[in-house]
């Protein structure tokens, strides 16, 4: 979506209409401000709502680390909201370029830059070479898009970190056919409104872009430090809550904390990573646990992860798949990755509408959903304030 | 799409991709600031454009009759952006409202009050209506979204005045079986957060209301005004240049003023609405006197309107249609309109997606597209210097 393949609504669904026949569901929309672990009631909206068993699934962030002032140069993709930011950004630099006449100003708004080689940096900068490359040729007039640069920076060794590395190679060989140039070893040391600073073995460098994507770096909601602060429970460094085997707060066998924000060791004794699967398998559990309490049926054992593998798409007809057993790339991957996806996708309705999108996509290289859904004004002053 | 029956991307194609082919056509985004008449220049994104032929067709927004303040909260519907505003917070009353435990507080919530009876009040009035009594069943807990009053007000003696006054008592009838009440002679003297004061028979009243819509009153882009300053050309009430017969501006045959900035006096005197169709029609005459003037053919006569009738839609299988020689209304009225929206939606990939999407929602009585994009955040406080 944050590329203009898909719009808003084929990929989310209205909580209350995919819950409107559970009649002892209630759907509150409103900011959780603070938990009575003692009285066992949460305060949102100004309520204070009672529980038997509370769930806290309130995920992630993304994490600057230590430089929120980066987020205003460089957002993140956690939400419906910024992936509409990040289409307006990226669609919004080429129709800049085009009015630009000053070569270097003009090289700098078609140098895009990802920040992060995990799934979703690579997935970003592959999105971004396709469209350079291919969805917006012959559009414009004045600039080629295919001249776009798109660098994809990766503080560590190589991309896809948590994949095999014959994978990693892989995704590097591909991106490079989108136009895509991955420079691992280099970490970002500061972002500013058109520029990027790097360190790159050693060296201090700095690359004028006018858009820079964060793909880096997640932290858990603040409820998890305010949970954490309230039961004395532990955080790990992305202030993610360290629970019990059956994913319970440490003293707290009645509140569940799921998915993003927790933190909870695999069986392999590394962490979970935040991913969908994750959440949905802890969701799963959370219920079952529940009915057996409920009911008097004997607790399951503690939470067990059975991962099924990772997958990340590059580009048209092309993405790494990692099953543990078996690994699939290009065309093959990405059929897989399609199948996986639409078999998530929450509502039937959707699952047409996005098969016939992609499948459109697909013959004409095109993305429909090029929206530049914002007013042609220049940002408004900030306050003198400093607001 | 305000009501969220249709997504951004439906109905609306990046003009670039359209025009791709056209290796003639330049496609530039910038906000044009100033015309040069005399030197044939356009500034605009302080780069300047000559021409030997100027088409300004910058359309219209909305008039709130010397009450610009009104706007920020009587949203009007012109715009994408316009249309995901309404929906926001046409959705956001309701989850307000099933956190609200003020009955009197509710009811606001739960009143919505469209200004305007023209042909966008009655199919907004009639959306949000059928949102209300069928959409929305069954999706609350603690509000049966069925007791949402909607009123549709009119400051003149009878909705769609320019319609055949049998379509005008047909639509009160069809409006007032989704639960919407039509208030005519009714004038809006203020709207205030939370409240509108109006006018109803010599009477003053106060209707608590959260949510106002405006489907009222229209004025010419700022640059209709522009035009006329430079070029003593005359506009109308509404900021409309009025234009020579053959669409141009008095003095400059060379610039051509079309669509809804322009005040055209049809054949029979009146002048022409702001509609889709006047725009088509005027564009294809503009084009048609410049191939004569470059091919050295006789140019067309004066510019005629061949009206094709107008319609309106009410709701799920509910409209009103004036052909001038016939009138259809309820089911046959609605699947015309179907048709001649289908016919005109501009990319042949948007025609099959909105027709599933429309096929859907009339099987489903749903609208999938019902997301409330936007943080959950009370607004910013205003700056202490009141900016």
């Amino acid at each position: 979506m944050a590329t203009g393949a898909l719009s808003p609504a084929n990929i989310a669904a209205p909580l209350r209409a995919v819950l409107r026949r559970q009649r002892n569901v209630t759907v509150l929309m409103g900011e959780v401000t603070d938990f009575d672990l003692d009285k066992r009631e949460v305060i949102a909206g100004g309520e204070r709502l009672a529980y038997d068993t509370l769930i806290v699934a309130a995920g992630a962030r993304h994490h600057y680390f230590g430089h929120p002032e980066w987020e205003k140069d460089a957002p993140g993709l956690k939400t419906i909201e910024d992936a509409t930011t990040m289409r307006r950004r990226v669609l919004s630099a080429f129709e800049q370029a085009e009015l630009e006449h000053d070569p270097a100003r003009r090289q700098a708004l078609l140098t895009f830059i990802v920040v992060g080689g995990g799934p979703t940096g690579v997935e970003l900068a592959g999105a971004i070479g396709e469209m350079a490359h291919y969805t917006l040729r012959g559009n414009f007039r004045r600039i080629n898009p295919a001249t776009a640069k798109v660098l994809l920076l990766e503080a560590g060794e190589r991309i896809l970190p948590t994949y095999p590395e014959k994978l990693s190679a892989r995704a590097v060989r591909d991106l490079s056919r989108l136009g895509v140039t991955v420079l691992t070893g280099t970490a970002v040391t500061g972002v500013d409104p058109g520029d990027v600073r790097v360190t790159r073995s050693g060296n201090d460098e700095v690359i004028a872009a006018h858009t820079v994507l964060w793909g880096a770096g997640v932290a858990a909601s603040p409820l998890a430090a305010l949970l954490a602060a309230k039961s004395g429970a532990q955080t790990d460094r992305a202030g993610r809550i360290l629970t019990q085997p059956d994913c319970t707060l440490p003293g707290h066998p009645e509140v569940f904390v799921l998915g993003d924000m927790a933190a909870f060791l695999h069986q392999t004794g590394k962490p979970l990573p935040g991913v969908a699967q994750v959440a949905m398998q802890m969701g799963n559990y959370a219920a079952d646990m529940i009915k057996a309490r409920v009911t008097g049926r004997a607790p399951p054992g503690p939470f067990r992860y059975k991962d099924p593998g990772s997958m990340a798409t590059i580009g048209r007809a092309s993405a790494v798949v990692d099953m543990g057993w078996t690994t699939m790339t290009g065309y093959l991957g990405w059929l897989a990755w399609l199948f996986i996806h639409l078999v998530y996708l929450i509502q039937f309705q959707n699952r047409v509408m996005v098969l016939f999108q992609w499948g459109w996509n697909y013959v004409t290289r095109g993305r429909a959903a090029r929206l530049i859904t914002t007013d042609w004004k220049p940002p408004e002053p900030p306050c003198p304030d400093g607001r």
